[in-house]
């Protein structure tokens, strides 16, 4: 029984509810097969069981240590890592003429959850690179993608992403890092740069990082910020590391979790002036990051989904095995104990968690589905299709496996009882490791900003109407299907009820303000949250439902996904419907609360 | 401000809501006054914040060490534990005869709450020992109170409870551990017990366990369990420490939180068995154990409770100090950055803590109040009444604390952002801490068949009744006052909802049977816990109500509490309705999930 995370369930997500297959059939993918995504679905399942997962308790316990400017990390880290760059994994959603494997994104982030649940610590590093490597592609010029990118899509060179400063975590607006253009057209940037992943460290050749700045005298506020490309080696006329660039490290935070990804402090320019390459053009960084960031999001709901979801199959393993009391109904002291799965409660802890690990990975992958289908869309309508939809699940996917995720992890540890608080078990690593995706990337509050003052309005609505087409299309699979019929109609009345709330939260805003009418985004990020998932749900068990017709020999797994789909609508759902009734009236409690009341 | 606890609450807690002045007109406190309180206070408050709390991160930091079958704490541990037996806190609560300071519980616990929001890691030693004492005072003999109890009233010597081992945890049923009758009276103890809190240390001149074990050929299951005092020396003639007694210490538990308490497992007899005193009667130990540990699960409550509320204190502070971001309608970049706290999203997430931290310590220190007038009451039916009250409010105490106090340290976390997430915030430590609360002295799963099973349906349902009269008694009180009049109406139709779902389950036993009367007794518990929770919250607004229109000089702290209770109706409470209509179905999905299906 797999204990990091289920190759059953991914094959179910991929092939049978997101159909994989079937992007061979478009351009971009042809030269690819089921044999050759299972083929990449192995080795990463293999990397995780034999590499990443065995390790990643040392790496938690061996936390990085400053040493004079200098990370010191344990070398099982390095290991790793070398193993999956061995492994070709770091050219894996890159295109062929950029010397990558051009598979689909849906596939890489089959590995994603496989790797962030064997140890999302350590592959972590591996995610900042991927994405920096795209930002540059995306933004950057051809001299820029040959000198920068492509050593990171051969996994030589790391990347990572310096927004943040101590003055500024939220409130990109507020960076003070300058960026002063220089004859030769490079830029001289200087300031400080706070909460960097993987910002110094021994284990690549070479570290891109992806800096935010602005230029002096320049706009305020968000327009001012340009993006720069600032190695930590300048490349030298052979594209090889050469001169060290005044980029240094000037601290580690201390996390309660998620300790092998190093989290660095870092100055630039203390000595005269860092070297950066523009990237695009001055006063659209933050435009060209959020291309970065909107990866980052998804592949971090992606890695608090995978990190719930081998806390789950930890709980259960122990469940089944650990014995504990008897039947409520049997009194008799001295018949053998049973093991805890018996109990209801202890199953209703596992189901909980099933729900939360598998919906939250079903919707990350689903995402990543659309990346790849607004990808190869050849119809500009359905590629604008998909790129609304983007928008609008992008704060979901970022913060609900953020949030239920890491009680799902908790659920693990209660499982567990005792067992789970002592770090003999991995469970209360998992617990502290999750805490940290609320908040990084964006955090929940910034996220429920973005849906209900941005996504949710944004053309007129037209990304609501873009999830309606959606939602409207599952019900119509449901209908003929009596397993889930019940189910359909469930989530067509909280979807009606989301969508008129938020028509009735919008209509009273011009009236109440922006800032009562997003009072609450939170909750109605939750609430938006739920109902998707629900959806996704939904999805998973007309799947299982039309297996199970079909008579198919695995009636246990089905039958377990219908049950999940059954216990997340009975128990789960239902918690909507306040949050709802709260937003409709746009409560003002919380605004109101005055400072001196505290 | 205070960040360990609001001592200006705490006396809103107790005076102006909980009228602790009034037990000095009884006999049993009548040599005390509001005074003498007042000082006992103030000097928790100064232990706290000079000896108490300035350790916390160092104890947290420096775990127990395991040398040779001894304990290893740092020496601040002692040093703190040393003067708080200087201050004569051990003898607080207990009788003058025996050497105690006869004060009300409730006053120790107004100290328990402060010592556990400083560092309740430390405390945890006296809340045992003082759970010990108070165990060998109601079922030993006078011999065994002299002998033993005295010494820990006088905080010379510790206490602990021995009643998990490896394989039974929650099933007290199956312990092992063998009492067999020497000669003398004694019993020979043999076998090993698990998680012991504070089982073996250098931090007093001795170490007084109580062991729950059985004598063989008993009867099976929890009829065969008695109850002994087995010490770590054996007291000789005058009292003193003498003989080792052969208890071993076999190893530490290495926790994720909570780490200043040294958890460990015990070996008794491994040289030929420990010496044990029987306390009451062979075979009425679990019952007589039930005396300790329906006061430790107070005290888990409590101590959940606590901290929370440092927690919030915290990001309190945070929030007021923290500049980042502009109001939602300043769209002016050059406008300077606002302190956190004015962000709505802020707020709220400082409300949800203040509802749950000062919502928590009010309902411990209600059930406080309700043991002091339990043992002062001169009237039968009273008592009766009371003790009716505590039996149905001891889950609730110890589970809704330890449910949403962790919640509230979660959210205290995320108003730091990623700086909540380092180790340079207590916040993260707090966090990991409360995470033990819902597991021990009974898992929040068992707390929930305490309730649901045992609590609501003895004497035909007489403890719901007598919770009823209480909460008509709060609803005839705010009948007046308008500021609460809305908030009493709908407790009035959650409790009475609850009461008729409680029914309705009720009537759905006996046909379908106590499994699936009990399968979702955790949300009967969460469900049952938050309107108790609204209670407490009408009863502080009440309090509030009535100060602010008599025009006392505090306007902005009673403004707070009523603001808190509007929160937690508006936010909180409506989260029941699921709950309860879930319950009335009895709804089976957990029950019916195979195992095969997971």
């Amino acid at each position: 029984m797999p204990n990091i995370i289920s190759r059953r369930d991914l094959d179910f997500l991929l092939y049978e509810m997101l159909d994989a297959e079937s992007l061979t059939q478009k351009p971009l993918y042809a030269e690819h097969s089921r044999e050759v995504f299972d083929q990449i679905m192995e080795t990463a399942e293999k990397l995780g069981e034999n590499v990443f997962q065995p390790i990643a308790a040392l790496t938690d316990r061996e936390e990085p240590v400053f040493n004079n400017g200098r990370t010191i990390l344990p070398e099982e880290t390095k290991e790793a890592l070398d193993a999956y760059v061995e492994a070709g994994f770091p050219a894996m959603s890159f295109p062929e003429d950029l010397g990558g494997l051009q598979l689909p994104y849906l596939i890489s982030q089959g590995v994603g959850a496989t790797m962030g649940a064997a140890n999302g610590n350590v592959s972590g590093y591996m995610m900042l690179t991927g994405a920096a490597a795209r930002l540059i592609i995306a933004h950057g010029s051809d001299e820029q993608i040959a000198r920068f990118a492509t050593p990171m899509i051969e996994g030589r060179w790391f990347g990572t992403m310096c927004l943040s400063e101590p003055q500024a975590g939220s409130s990109l607006a507020d960076i003070r890092t300058k960026a002063e253009r220089r004859e030769d057209g490079t830029y001289k940037i200087t300031g400080n740069k706070m909460w960097i992943s993987g910002g110094e460290h021994d284990l690549s050749e070479n570290i891109v990082h992806m800096v935010l700045a602005k230029v002096p005298g320049g706009p305020a506020g968000v327009k001012g910020i340009s993006l720069y490309i600032v190695p930590k080696f300048i490349p030298d006329a052979d594209g090889n590391p050469g001169e060290r660039n005044d980029v240094v490290l000037a601290g580690l935070n201390h996390k309660m979790g998620n300790r092998a990804t190093v989290n660095t402090v870092l100055n630039f320019g203390d000595k005269g002036g860092a070297t950066g390459w523009l990237v695009g053009e001055e006063g659209m960084g933050l435009a060209a990051m959020f291309h970065m960031m909107n990866e980052a999001r998804i592949a971090v709901g992606l890695g608090a989904a995978s990190t719930a979801y081998t806390g789950y199959l930890h709980a259960l393993a122990y469940a089944k095995d650990r014995k504990q009391g008897r039947a409520l109904d049997d009194k008799n002291p001295e018949n053998p104990m049973v093991p805890i799965i018996e109990h209801a409660d202890v199953k209703r802890m596992l189901l909980q968690q099933k729900a939360y690990a598998e919906g939250a990975v079903a919707l990350c992958l689903t995402g990543a589905r659309m990346i790849d289908d607004e990808k190869t869309a050849e119809d500009e309508a359905e590629k604008a299709h998909l790129n609304l939809l983007l928008e609008l699940l992008t704060p979901v996917m970022k913060s609900w496996p953020s949030e239920f995720g890491p009680r799902a992890n908790d659920q693990a540890i209660q499982v567990h009882g005792g067992y789970g608080y002592t770090r003999d078990y991995p469970v209360e690593r998992l617990y502290r490791d999750n805490r940290l995706n609320p908040i990084h990337e964006g955090t929940k509050g910034i996220q429920g900003l973005d849906l209900l003052g941005r996504k949710v309005v944004m053309k007129e609505g037209a990304a609501m109407k873009a999830l309606d087409a959606e939602i409207r299309k599952t019900l119509d699979e449901a209908s003929g299907l009596e397993a889930v019929a019940a189910h359909a109609d469930t989530l067509k009345a909280y979807w009606e009820k989301l969508a008129a709330t938020t028509m009735q939260m919008a209509g009273q805003a011009a009236k109440a303000g922006p800032k009562a009418y997003l009072a609450n985004a939170t909750i109605y990020l939750d609430a938006f949250g739920h109902v998707v998932v629900a959806w996704i749900w939904l999805r998973q068990a007309i799947v299982a439902a039309r297996a199970m017709e079909a008579g198919t020999g695995e009636q246990n797994f089905y039958r377990g996904k219908l049950q999940a789909c059954r216990y997340f609508f009975a128990y789960e759902l239902p918690s909507v419907t306040p949050m709802l009734e709260l937003l409709a009236t746009l409560d003002t409690t919380c605004m109101e609360m005055d400072e001196a009341w505290f």
